[in-house]
């Protein structure tokens, strides 16, 4: 049994820490690194490519919508030619940095409401994944298991990743509980573990008590979570002892 | 005799249009693009770029200080590290539409006032130098004849291009007149014309009315310059009217 | 019969123009000013507030969601209380440039997007209304009859003005022909003055060609159409020689 | 003796939090609030000026260059016009809020490199100054005693208050000492509850441990220095306890 763990960061700014980076590099495997445009600025993008360099990191674009005052967690509406102009920029801007320090681009997982608009809506999906495309076909692209990211990612012929949301509510069906709706994250870090340790056996329960299938590559540490550097410790922990390999993403996805 | 024509690009922003960009493509053989800090857009980018590939003219990338409001046109006090941080995420920008297109990133001209500042402050200049060295070796630094620009370009081991300006006025030194003082910028064409033809020779004429010498490899031609395509069209046809072959920059600085 | 005449202004930003502000301002008398967050910044607001008091036309506040690069014109999720915030912001704004010229802000009209959603979505509607009220509850609110916007500003106790589009197609229903739908915009000048005259006589030809029944106080020509000067002034003198009174808004809401 | 007490708030912003405004708001008279070009957003002033209203605590702007990467803190080559036309934008959007809560604003303090550069440049303390007296005369400027701020403020009308630094070393001349140099600024809280009484009663000792005269009305508590709530305490306490008032600007000025 295999896994990659992952976590946003690099989501401090200009005069404003953000997030336990530094402790999360210990645990995860891949990061998805903020472009400036939701998080991050360009010294805060060198020092956590930087960072994830040293740590044996792999280094991913968390591209947003352009919603610096909402941290890109507002839906807007967006044509597809957009999304892809808005990708390609903050992948390159990105980039930049990964190269600087030479290494390379392992991944694409689009941020906040522009992940959850292009898990249902394809064209966004399209725009991400046709601007992943056109500038390096070796790229992996992550989401949520049968999203319209995925399979747009298929379409244009890149590399998938699965996601799973360790400290996320599920429905039966597969998707995360809304945010607005009581339960929707999942706070005490036991069960965080657990539900980790589950997914890495294909197995979920969901909000409704039964248990639903899952299969995914990656699961997602939510880096702005208070505590979770403590947490990412106890994940990386029990995974270990319960002998599952955490490895990079792109072992995962050939 | 042969000389490269420079001029800047993609300055349109949002849904306001600047400059003749589609004409003066046809005069100019390298252009420099605008990266989103102080004029242009991830549209606008893409745009700039495949009208360059179609063009057959050579792209080069325009970075500034982080201020839209003033159009990169105001001095900031920064730092050497946040001079190398703000090109290199721009450059990187840039450089993913270029890859797009399937072309080649040719060079860097800073713009406005970070051109300006660059030009006589070493930190500056080592910054930006810095930060091109990091991310491709083989990119060409644009910068005035004996500045810090071109001697951190020398510095960190790049390839340099000196540039004149053919519708600035010169000091007997060969620095440019300030814009604020009288006479500093010449909107004359035929002025214009003859300047471009003489600085090919080695020559210009200084503000005092005194010949000096100078040496290019590039001709700047300002993009938002009321009347630019006409004078590039002028500018480029006394050229070849002389027998000078217009090259891309590439061909000129080995 | 009475009319106002309002227009969109302002919208020049930095470096970029747009507009024909100058010759409008002669025809209309009031105008909805940009206040720097989809266009604008504080040296055209303080210059079109100037131009406004000397050519003494009315002033009014004109806030968008915060989306520059998309200017104004994408819609965005944002909570009651963020379209609150905002709106209280931009007023604010705005209304220091009014201050220091003497005058007074005699309107709100929601911009772009913002009108468009405000229209149907009472929580951004009351947001809006909310920051009016609590800012100052002799303010105008500027809508489409029998919209959100006009119900929450009853709702609050605004001053209401209802608003008809010279250059939009309607439907039967009195609402716009969406933009994306053929024959949305008109560009005919004359059918858009003998629209305008309908509209003072009570009535508009639907897109249907149904004749439905409306009643306005003012009707809006879109600042930023090319050629919305000539337009401006063919339909003030067409309102001038039907006898139409062409006045603030003011002095129609009592 | 009497005295203000001033701190630097509302500089959290979007996802990010700064400072501890609740703890400080209980020992200080008057606050310096964030207008959104270096810090603060409009939901963050809707509740800093709430809740300096629910402390009664007196409320001033507190405008800053556009540069919110920079946190205001780096100088810009700014005219005149441009200072003017930006605090007026400034103070414009803050007076919304603090209209909507039924008070008034007290003061104007220019924020960081703003405040720096006014303090010895005629011009930028000239647009500060002109701002503030064509949108409210009896608007008071905080600044450094015997600089340009407060010539400025004398020459347009305006009232005025001198400000120490309780944290920041003197130079013999009454001027701070450069925070690039060792020294500068001042960590002991004994220390600096002890230059807080001596400022009170007329001294400081500058950094060459002579002691120079200072007459100050307000004093400044560094709003994102960590620990400043403990620090505000000791002061007040100390103030108290030396039977020394601490109130308003207001009543301290005229």
């Amino acid at each position: 049994m295999r896994i990659d763990l992952n976590s946003d960061m690099g989501e401090s700014y200009g005069r404003y820490t953000l997030g336990e980076d530094a402790e999360v590099m210990r645990y995860v495997t891949s990061i998805n690194v903020a472009c400036g445009w939701h998080a991050g600025d360009p010294a805060v993008m060198r020092q956590t490519v930087a960072a994830a360099k040293a740590a044996g990191v792999r280094v991913g674009a968390h591209p947003s919508y352009p919603d610096h005052l909402g941290f890109g967690r507002r839906e807007m509406a967006l044509t597809r030619q957009e999304a892809r102009d808005y990708t390609l920029y903050q992948i390159g801007a990105l980039h930049a940095f990964v190269t600087a320090q030479g290494i390379r681009l392992q991944h694409v997982k689009a941020h906040g409401a522009f992940y959850n608009v292009a898990v249902r809506d394809r064209e966004i999906a399209l725009g991400i994944a046709e601007a992943m495309a056109e500038f390096d076909p070796r790229l992996i692209m992550v989401g949520l298991p049968d999203s319209e990211l995925l399979r747009a990612a298929r379409e244009v012929g890149l590399r998938r990743a699965r996601e799973g949301f360790a400290d996320r509510a599920y429905n039966e069906n597969g998707t995360l509980v809304s945010r607005s709706l009581p339960g929707a994250v999942i706070h005490d870090a036991e069960v965080v573990v657990a539900r980790v340790l589950a997914m890495v056996q294909g197995k979920v329960t969901a909000v409704t008590g039964k248990v639903i299938p899952i299969t995914v590559e990656t699961v997602c540490l939510h880096g702005d979570t208070p505590g979770v550097a403590a947490l990412a410790r106890k994940v990386r922990e029990a995974l270990e002892a319960a002998a599952v390999q955490v490895v990079h993403l792109e072992s995962l996805v050939g």
